[in-house]
């Protein structure tokens, strides 16, 4: 579905465009054309790649969506796939933004996701200078519009795995903090993977070779590099402490285990004490003098209760009780 | 056993071959020969090579099989390895498609593989300006229809750690998810020793030099990469996975020891506490008041109930039991 | 908040400058200008981008904070972010100081941090053949007194990690310990987001292409370097020590519980056997001729306590008591 | 001790040569020396030092033993080190060529190996046009002889470990699975350590810069360099799988630990309620009606069996009997 | 403390030289001083700086001691730092060796270090020709001294695992086994520290560009990169097999906690039965007909016996026993 089809001269918008008229415009040196899509027919992709004169594989991946985070030159173009994560309800939803830039077009189109472009429109054509850097810097601005919704998603994951630990030195509901451990893993892994190969390819946007139409945002790009550089360095320590908790809750299991065992060793020694001298008592020997005594009874129950009192201070000093 | 073996000029097909005669087409600048062959005896690979020219080495390990994918160059030849997996029943089946490319032919011979290549014969007679782009075009649409087919193995061994995942947290079958996990790991690495090394080797085929017989068709292995890459990231996550389950299912394991060590703990308590009572009322001693009491038996067994259930509700709310 | 603003010439002080005076001081050539501010407005910062000509990225950096260390060159001027790592109670702080460095001016601004730099003005200002050298000189000052302040951090990590393993082998409070270790990772996880992309940036300022600026103070960078690489292997053996520890913990606690079953079940038995004895001569069989011997009681006793006796040597013997 | 001293020309042998002969063969452009010992005595190799000029250090590497694998060059000769490994029993032993490759000679010196390359010879001189590629293609066929030897012992640990793994999932003799593990581990170590440093140092013979001397068998070496590849891609994954498989073990260990658990806590339950019910109806209270009635006992006995028998089916439904 | 300062020509020794002297024959070009020292004080280092005109950051350094191994370039003249390592009683001890290298003098000042280079000295003062290689050779001798040192160290390491290993297979002492490879383990990572940066450093004495100082002895300064390689690769083995031996350790542990859990199970099951019986027939109905007979004991006995017998023989058969 096309969103905005329009064209730009020295940084102002000169018209609404329809797609028909694309080509002629980027025919004009000094017109600026930036279309956004979203989810796109195969039959709009194509009328696009028609009027842009995009490359058969860079359509071809666009169609097909499901790609890694990449930046590919075609000859002097250049194709870039960049991944939205969203959070829906528990979950972490992939999107994607496709983003074709030439010398003098941008061309997006987003699936899946509802994170809509708007507001780098609308402050480019505010702020008119900014457009006249061209179409590396719209491609920035892009980038960097959906860099940044990473940052809440990743501080969440961050929280999250504190209010874990919280609950693994407080002892309680191991099972789930278990599963959230595995679940917030599983998380990490999902921005890594929309993290990690574009911190790999934005590499050639600054220093170096840089592709034509990049050269003079270099600084920009080398700003988003840092970005998803410090993102992948919270995902990394996360992934990191994942593992340790889950070594560590493993350890309070035990821990805890070895507690109860130690609590079940001490009742059942009482309780065997108490049972083996009601067992002696309860012998049916004739000659037991003291069963015969007038304070027996209560002597024996003394006695045992002191010695289970005993027992029962005892392994409370111990902390086995 | 040859397939097919079929000269070409123009990307039009001009005429089935008898093997002997391929040296002659060959040597023609404008014609290009396409050979399929499976299983081949060493006999055939020793008449293709005289044919063909190919290389002592490259022929060895063709024969010899086994090999690890690679792509390497014999002067201005290629001698490409690629695996194939092929799921039968529950196991993973490796088998090989050997590649030598010149600069008007592509001979391509399988092994131990049901993956016939003749989709990619026929769309290619089909759309005859493909074969013009020659013989490294055909490469690539021989690599990109073998790595497609990893494709719905790994979505199959994802859907299988998810079903495991279930069941870990599920607590059931404790004993088969860790065979199970176990199982799926040796499926990811039987697929990794197909997509690293070849990842690796076709890095060779785009940017930087590449084999004159490549260079027209860079994009298109690039894309190849892409998918390899993409394959790859995959496995690593869930071989990254799967050490994690192993690990929760672990704790699982020692959490529900633990929970069974409570309920022992606790059940062992009431029973003790009730046989400890029991024990004492048989105690022989000839002064035990209560002993005479009409209404001494009910009285005890409603102490010891009340005990009892006492404990159990206590234990109830601990949730030990 | 702007804390020192002067100008210096030769080495020596000229004057203390109205920040309004700095774009003029800075026109000449032979001047040198160094201002230190301290959790810096908005408009202060914006003040001071007009004075220096600073550049708009790295400006924004400087205000939002929470960067990851770095050296980035814009033209010929550097923007360089250092965090300072303050312990306060039992937390570690992260604090930044963000310098701007050009031909003749030095900037720095911190935040978050309670670590002033006055020292480091001090001694230039004694020493003027050091301030001679220039910017490159002043920012190795600044940065060589960041990075010292790491070493005693880092020692007490060192120390702090000597003490629970002293109490893991003791056996003494393994669940402090545990929490420890955690805490103690998490500790070195924040120093290690301070050193790790410090030192990978820093060597950029020695050996290879130098910033202009920093070119004839490479020796002294190279300095700093192995400093912050000596601090990063220390880091990494804590890291991995703490790993180690924590399996080493786990295995003191199943230890510790291998030995409380061992001493439950060696009570037990012994109990049981007195249990059993006692339960066999309560029984209600009329013919038991040992129940009418005079002698029965007091041998029954003895025997039992003689078996007991016995079990408890055995047990004690093979250490399970 | 020497084995064989033979000179070659046009790939043809010309006679066995005295050691004391070697230097004026070796004068002569046109004619090869191939040279093979065993356990070389220090004297021994000081000769041959003299014969072919070796360098110092190299000479005293050979002497030494215990070398790493490594390919290194002294001027325009090489110094070859590949270890052997051999089972001897069920222990690997390790042993090593050091192989002195010049321009027109070989000396191949085996310590500690009954790996004797008389094959190698033997082929070499029965095709003649092989020798005639001079002692780069002499270098390849005794490295290729000495790598395809790693092959056996590779199989023979995969094999090791499938065994392993079976009577894992069986759940026998679990102890020694454990030992029988790591035994397998550290046999991984010791092929490893003969292949990985070659296989780094395999890479400077072919591609890139070559030394002269083997030039022209490039080809040949990268085929080597294939097949340490394929070794050492195996070993990695069976190192991994130990790592897996002992995880994997520790967990059957918990999960049988686990069952043993519930099984006695059900018997102990059984038991205590047997043991529960006796000791109320052997409570000496006088008024116990059930006491006096005829069929008594035979009810008490039937209730107390109904109710184990009952407790015995749950256990059994819920699998812990 | 100065330990020796002499001057050479052409490889002998001219003369003991005070300190105050060393400038003026540093001055010569066909002279060659060598000079020792021992925990050198400030003044001597300030001393020998002024002689030989020695970097201040090098002197620092060598001042301030505790440096990483390193090889630092200052001009045209090195500064080496090697660490040394030595057993005292159950530890291992760090000390330093500060090396000084110019074009004709090598100043050496080892600190906390009983390991004195006098043999290096005499050898070569014995064997002239070698000095003749001028400072580059020294530094060579005095650094394949320091490192022959660690093998012996890297050794008792390797047969200390092997006792441990042994112990934890025999299941002895597994509280002292864990302690000692957690010992194991800090020694290696000592000897890391000592070694590893040191491997890397002195990559820049051989092949590429190396120092002017260094360029005639470059073959034996790879000797020295290989036998610290080979120590490298074992200490990384000893590590890895710690690892392994702890987690294996673990499992040796829960699989005797498992075997003393069978134990208790069975014993709890022969008392239990036991107990049940003696219950059972120490209850008072008044009809139980076994209680009158006259072989009713005798016969309860030997029934009770020989259910605990047929237990006994199962649980011994089953092995729990």
């Amino acid at each position: 579905m096309l969103i905005n089809c329009v064209a730009y001269r020295n940084g102002r918008k000169l018209a609404d465009l329809p797609v028909a008229g694309i080509s002629d415009y980027l025919a004009r040196d000094d017109t600026f054309v930036w279309v956004a899509m979203r989810d796109a027919s195969p039959a709009e992709l194509a009328q696009m790649q028609a009027e842009f004169g995009l490359h058969e594989l860079a359509v071809e991946d666009a169609q097909r969506g499901h790609q890694r985070p990449k930046i590919e030159e075609y000859g002097d173009s250049l194709f870039v796939v960049v991944k939205t994560v969203e959070q829906q309800g528990d979950e972490l939803v992939l999107g994607e933004i496709d983003i074709f830039v030439g010398r003098n077009y941008v061309l997006s189109s987003r699936q899946n996701s509802t994170h809509d472009m708007m507001g780098v429109r609308a402050r480019a054509e505010r702020e008119p200078h900014l457009l006249r850097h061209g179409a590396g810097f719209v491609l920035y601005a892009l980038m960097d519009a959906a860099v940044d919704r990473y940052f809440p998603l990743v501080n969440a994951l961050e929280s999250e795995l504190e209010q874990i630990e919280e609950r693994i030195f407080a002892g309680t509901s191991q099972r789930d903090n278990i599963e959230q451990l595995y679940d917030l893993k599983r998380k990490v892994m999902i921005l890594r993977h929309a993290v990690a190969p574009l911190l790999d390819a934005i590499g050639k946007l600054h220093g170096g070779r840089v592709p034509e139409v990049c050269a003079n945002s270099q600084e920009y790009f080398r700003d988003v590099h840092d970005h998803l550089a410090s993102i992948n360095g919270i995902l990394d320590s996360i992934r990191d402490t994942i593992a340790t908790a889950i070594q560590v809750n493993l350890s309070m299991i035990a821990l805890e285990e070895g507690e109860v065992n130690k609590r079940l060793a001490a009742w059942a020694a009482i309780f065997g004490v108490l049972t083996a001298f009601a067992g002696i008592w309860g012998m049916n020997f004739e000659f037991m003098p003291e069963l015969k005594s007038k304070y027996g009874y209560p002597l024996a129950l003394a006695a045992m209760f002191s010695v289970c009192f005993y027992l029962y201070r005892r392994f409370r000093k111990a902390r086995w009780l």
